[in-house]
């Protein structure tokens, strides 16, 4: 994620990285091509092609509508994403609250499988290594789903406990609240990244994208002339932007620009629960490196 | 469900299986004769039909506007059904854990009752035969509902369950949370199923995107003359396409390329269901065949 | 409620009963007389009405813009009413599954009350005789607000049952909990029920819808000539349709053919719940009539 | 509120009370005088404000596209705040059935002190004297938020019952959420009742819209001659009506006519309370006047 | 926040303090010196900038589309700011109520340990020193985290009292349910404080929308000649002013004039707080000052 909230007056005329340009910037050049061409054409065969402006406002708005409704609905995934990371934020630090009285080494147990979860679910959602990161903090997870497998463990031990008498019913029930939540917050991750919005509708918006963009300057070329060029590229930098952005912020847990900081958010986790455990030699803080923090 | 997210750029130039393309050439290919006989009148009688882009500026918005919103209207409830079989995973994997610690026989018959639901669910939701698929599962449900029959199994053991002593009242009160949450999935389901949009809704948008575009042509061809095919065109796949898929993501439970992919979560749930039961010969996973989720 | 889903070629060719037509006929044919007015005056005095398109533009715009929040909150009206009965679904099937376990006497009484809540809920929403229809399953009823009273019933028997420890505490709250769930349903219907969106809202849209389908065959007569009943037509037809839609989805209690199917929807509950008390004398399901469901 | 939902034919000729129309008589007839004096410039300056329509329909739609943003979140709050008495009336009558089985002494304390509490919140959100207003159903509230102290009142009672044993501890878990559940209603209606819109978003839109109003006439005059004064009408009519509105439902516990019936709610929830107690001497229900509900 | 609802007529032509202006002066004055430089411009070379109109109505509608939603986007991190502190209402006022029957000292620790939370939670959105500040309330909080070390420090108290058998396994549950919900409070705070909207975003539209406000005047001066400065005035100040005033409310908890009364809010729960454990020498409540409430 690029760590900036308001962009300065500076940024507006320069700022190249964390801006979406680099990933429109080919098609932005196709455009400025086409716009030149159809401006020398418009030259030759005057009149030809002039009054085209209504038609293109029509479709323009048209797209611009649905383009709204497609970035509004990949704007919700990036935010839910966001608030379910911050869900389990609440559950690990309400569970390490609720077992402040227990034994040390139970819940210790507990709060390093749940490092595991969380590293786990990090690397399940990256598409790294997720049975190798949940071993290095759970002894011999299971094949299938791994993360789970660090949540079960963590069951265990309360179900052990509260056999034990250690923990009262009651007290099992609302801690295991805690575990249904972060289950829940897994299962919405994998729905975000398993679920994209359907492709025939991003299939559709590109194309049209494509074709408003290279016709447009053929229906403006007619009587604006040499504004031609200028006026396209700004609208094919909206309307490629906000679709690139759209794409990006889809899948929100990958490492783009605007993808959410997992790294840092699993260390903010992993330090409050290995603090909770009683350790002091916490790994350090995952900090921003020039804005962009992972 | 079409399994892949940003479109290429080869896509856009040529794919057709995953795009809406396939349901609405009929509808274009009307549209595109209907532009070249304006084309041609236009020709015939110049002046008569000119003049007219405004106006379908005004109608051509306003039923972006509409569209707009009965498009987000059906991604909702496509967005929804999905987040019901989220909860659905969250649901069956909580209540393996909370169950981990019970003898193994009513345990196994609790996890295998709710395979039965989950295919239940999905044979009911895809108009398979349900009182046969749960019957495979589940010794003789009832006739009226089977799948929630399935619920009330795993209910009777938990009753039995608390009765001999073997789960505590609150233990019992935490696991039926679960099995209300799965009623509520199943609920949630049979709503979206059986109440699509007013029909009233879906008519009277057909029924003026069809107008639109088969008069649209008439009020073009005055002015931009053979530019008017080509735009025509492109507003009618905008307008007919996102139709055409809101149509799909209306009912999202069905076995069209933009539905959701119901054969492999099943599956998915009925693994984790059985891995939990202790089952080792568990079915494969369904994978996408030529990006194409059942 | 007309169950249908996709309106297939024909239903946009003919398709009457289910579409909005038959309610805004009457003002179609006020704008199509008005049409033919405007054409014959611009045709009398040319020039003097000409020019206005673009105003007329400005004005429909946000007229649409408008109307989409309008219709956009009524749908949401009739959607979340759907939602509130689904939810009494989910809690009576959970409330039959979670006292399956309880002596037949009692359950029965109980599951008769929900079965009186259920009609009464449905009575009072209609405006039918509620009194009389809750007075059906359940020995006399309190005169103010007989629905709930059968939830009290419900609940009556729920205490007598835990006073005598054929309940545990645990086990009473639980079921409570359905029983509070209940009466949200009721409270949310009768919210909806009891205050439509503001009378000075929907009548500032009615007054400008009006006063923009009179206006605009004067400003588009000038310019189009004769194809102006006909696009003054598909622009009433939409406007006038959209509103009339809202009003029906506004109230989703009522008969109507957009509204929500109670009859259907409460002999399904009153099914579920006799046949969970052992009945086999079950009434029989309501289907829908030419497509009708009521 | 006022209590009526489609409009007629009737009402949308001459339906004064209820509209909007009180409310912005004064500035529709400053928009009427500054067209009038638009057109006369404009017949003396001919040419010189032409062609400004473009520019304006540029302006009034970007101001449609804001001004339904900011009418959209009015009415947002308006109904969240109608769901929070809705949630008031299901909490309180679930309390009610809940301690049927209490003894009457005790019940009907409780019973009472949430009629204060009731009546309390109304007086809180209308500007009333809350001390006084509580004080008549509760001996000596404290004087810093009286209204809680009316639910403080009650769990002390509850507190109290707990500790005799008469309730159990889960049992008074049960009755303690319905309170929290209240003191949610009561700091949900304080929040919408003290933090508006952000003042400078409605300084912004009720400046644009009146620049816009009053330059309009100017824009259209040249172009459109004596139409302009009824089609700044229009326009000036749905804005300011609009905004007039969105200033209305933005504060909905005011006594206006479109603000919620804060009485009569009021009275049907002391009613409920009331003959939940066994009180036969039930106060009246408060009916509309003139389709009036305060 | 400035604390004012519905704007005055005098508001309207002469507010600057708590108007949006302040903070787009700058910006509108650029765009005055080209407007004025465009009709100068337009003036010497006729007809080379003319018909320009058009284009420009599409990208400004687009924009105004995209920037309706970027404005819906912060309105909803400010409202959901605003609400996560009302829910902090709603759980102090109910931890206070549900633990009036405790003994004094334990409670009065608890409370004031609250206080800290409330405090810190205020300091750590602000940027204030929040170590110092938790430490006037609570000895030695932990330097990771002070303000969770405050909630910690709480559930010590309950966990002591539930093993002293001063409260129930029960009643420990419900209070802790109140943490649990407070610790949400401050996860959700963190969240919108941390992820502020995709930088790419809010660039995107800050560029286009001073490519839009620069470019203008050129596309109106050649039809509109010296309306031109008035209307793209009127433009500018709509759209820089929507723009400015969402970079007010992306992070609702600074101490701008559109920000939440994070001060006010913080003294009214610590005041509730201290008078619940008894405590009558209460800190004054913040008023307004200039109707500016910190």
């Amino acid at each position: 994620m690029y760590v900036r909230s308001t962009p300065t007056l500076l940024d507006l005329l320069i700022a190249w990285r964390g801006s979406i340009l680099p990933y429109i910037a080919g098609r932005a050049m196709v455009v400025a091509a086409v716009s030149v061409l159809a401006v020398l054409v418009a030259h030759r065969l005057p009149g030809d092609i002039g009054g085209g402006a209504v038609p293109f406002t029509l479709i323009g708005l048209s797209l611009s509508i649905f383009m709204s409704f497609r970035n509004s609905a990949c704007y919700d995934r990036w935010w839910e994403a966001r608030k379910l990371w911050g869900q389990l934020l609440i559950e690990t630090r309400s569970f390490a609250r609720q077992t402040a009285h227990l034994p040390p080494a139970p819940r210790e147990a507990m709060l390093t499988a749940l490092c595991g979860f969380v590293n786990g679910l990090k690397a399940r959602l990256r598409g790294d290594d997720e049975q190798a990161t949940v071993a290095a903090w759970l002894p011999a997870p299971a094949a299938l789903n791994p993360t789970d497998a660090a949540l079960r463990e963590v069951g265990r031990h309360l179900s052990a406990l509260a056999a034990d008498g250690a923990i009262s019913e009651v007290r099992h029930s609302l801690l295991e609240g805690r575990l249904t939540a972060m289950s829940g917050v897994q299962a919405g991750c994998e729905r975000i990244k398993s679920t994209p919005l359907p492709f025939a509708y991003s299939l559709l918006l590109h194309r049209t994208a494509w074709l408003f963009c290279l016709l447009l300057p053929f229906g403006l070329a007619g009587s604006i002339g040499w504004w031609t060029p200028a006026l396209s590229l700004i609208v094919c930098y909206t309307f490629f932007g906000l679709d690139a952005l759209g794409d990006q912020l889809e899948d929100p847990f990958g490492r783009e620009v605007n993808d959410l900081p997992l790294d840092a958010m699993t260390r903010l986790l992993e330090r409050e629960l290995l603090a909770a455990a009683g350790r002091t030699d916490l790994p350090p803080a995952i900090e921003a490196r020039d804005h962009l923090l992972m």
